[in-house]
């Protein structure tokens, strides 16, 4: 049995009383950094709070020699901890589906992902965003092109962008995620949403233009982004007004 | 002081430590389940749960008459207890705003989300989901066609597309949501997944094309539907044919 846990957004605090179950009843306990990283915990808080010897798992365990995991729940009953919600990382999904051919049944126990939360921390409305991207870290000197043609088709059907930032080899900031679309393609008077530390007690939400958020100190991370639409529903608007310190010239993409 | 607890998505031991610890605290708690419903739970299990008295809030204490909810925040510790991640609905996040206009200080507790959650269920990668919609009861014999628009434009970006089931007056079923697709325009022959029971135990995942998942039966609430892109991620292809029964001739759209 492979039962996936999500761990939520910030600390051990915001695992779910089922997950917390499934932890006390698990034969073995692994947890995953690698797709995510919970900033306000680490292994020993983990493993003091769920009173269980919790293992890392690096990237080669999750992918190369996931056989190793899917071979020991065919007799034990294994918990992978993970950041967020499982499976909004296709490295989990993978390892699902290799764990399910192999005769191994699975299941998940749902976290808070910042996919939803990030609705709740701008005002943003759910059903505007349109598909995400990965903004990565260059690579040779090259930078990938993905995110900005991800944006580009969302503003052509009137979509905002979910832009997750790289965290290899360390989380990558907002303002050099900036810093690396504005290569790619000069957007700087466009609006986006810089958030920091989601779920934590003291997150940061700040609206402006592209240009401007370039200069903004959004501390420590994670930090994720949010390219706006072309238009905005008046209600997101005086939302980031007031929660995203918005500035006013902003009202002129309301519909 | 607002707090808004995600309870997640199926019954009371969904809550996370954190969104507990802050009902424990609360001077008043209220749970709406307008937006959505948890299937697995009652206002009667939730109070014994927490060990506090718990108010339904209907929809106009939501809307209309927020203002009570507020002024109470003004001077006591307000807990709202809101089915998955408190904010995709729009609701919560009118009434966050006019709470911190009015001087409440708010904050949320995060809870999960079938945002998250359908791909974990599905296989389908949360990066190429596009804008989702609701398809709502036909209202005077009329039914609303956004949610083809809404499809017909992730189409045009490739993009997947999550469809919300109307609660009311009563949780819509996969079969009727597809037949109201069917009578807006003829999309017989496009696949989709049909997701029953989200969260719990035992919840149903079947993709086919519209004709056929016409006929299959979901069993009880709550249902949701994915609309899928013209094209599959191989991996998608996969974990569909693995987890939600799909037929072979769903390999034609991996590209």
């Amino acid at each position: 049995m492979l039962t996936f846990v999500g761990l939520g957004l910030w600390d051990e605090r915001d695992v779910s009383f089922k997950g917390y179950e499934a932890v006390k009843k698990a034969d073995k306990v692994y947890v995953e950094f690698y797709t995510s990283i919970l900033m306000g915990t680490s292994i020993k808080k983990l493993s003091s709070f769920f009173g269980k010897e919790i293992k890392l798992l690096e990237r080669k365990d999750l992918e190369e020699e996931s056989w190793k995991i899917v071979e020991e729940a065919l007799k034990l009953n294994v918990v992978i901890l993970t950041p967020g919600d499982p499976m909004v990382a296709t490295t989990h999904s993978a390892l699902k589906l290799e764990a399910e051919k192999k005769g191994v049944k699975t299941s998940i126990i749902h976290g808070a992902s910042i996919v939803s939360a990030v609705c709740g921390l701008t005002g943003l409305h759910n059903y505007r965003f349109g598909k995400s991207a990965t903004v990565s870290h260059p690579y040779k000197g090259k930078v990938s092109i993905t995110p900005i043609e991800i944006i580009e088709r969302n503003w052509s059907i009137d979509a905002h962008t979910l832009l997750y930032l790289d965290l290899h080899p360390k989380p990558m900031s907002i303002n050099e995620a900036l810093e690396i679309l504005l290569k790619i393609k000069d957007i700087k008077d466009s609006f986006a949403v810089g958030i920091a530390r989601a779920g934590s007690s003291n997150p940061i939400v700040k609206c402006n233009r592209i240009g401007k958020l370039l200069h903004e100190n959004f501390g420590k991370p994670l930090h994720i982004l949010v390219v706006l639409a072309k238009t905005l529903h008046f209600m997101e608007f005086e939302c980031l007004r007031k929660f995203a310190n918005a500035p006013d010239e902003l009202e002129k993409l309301v519909n």
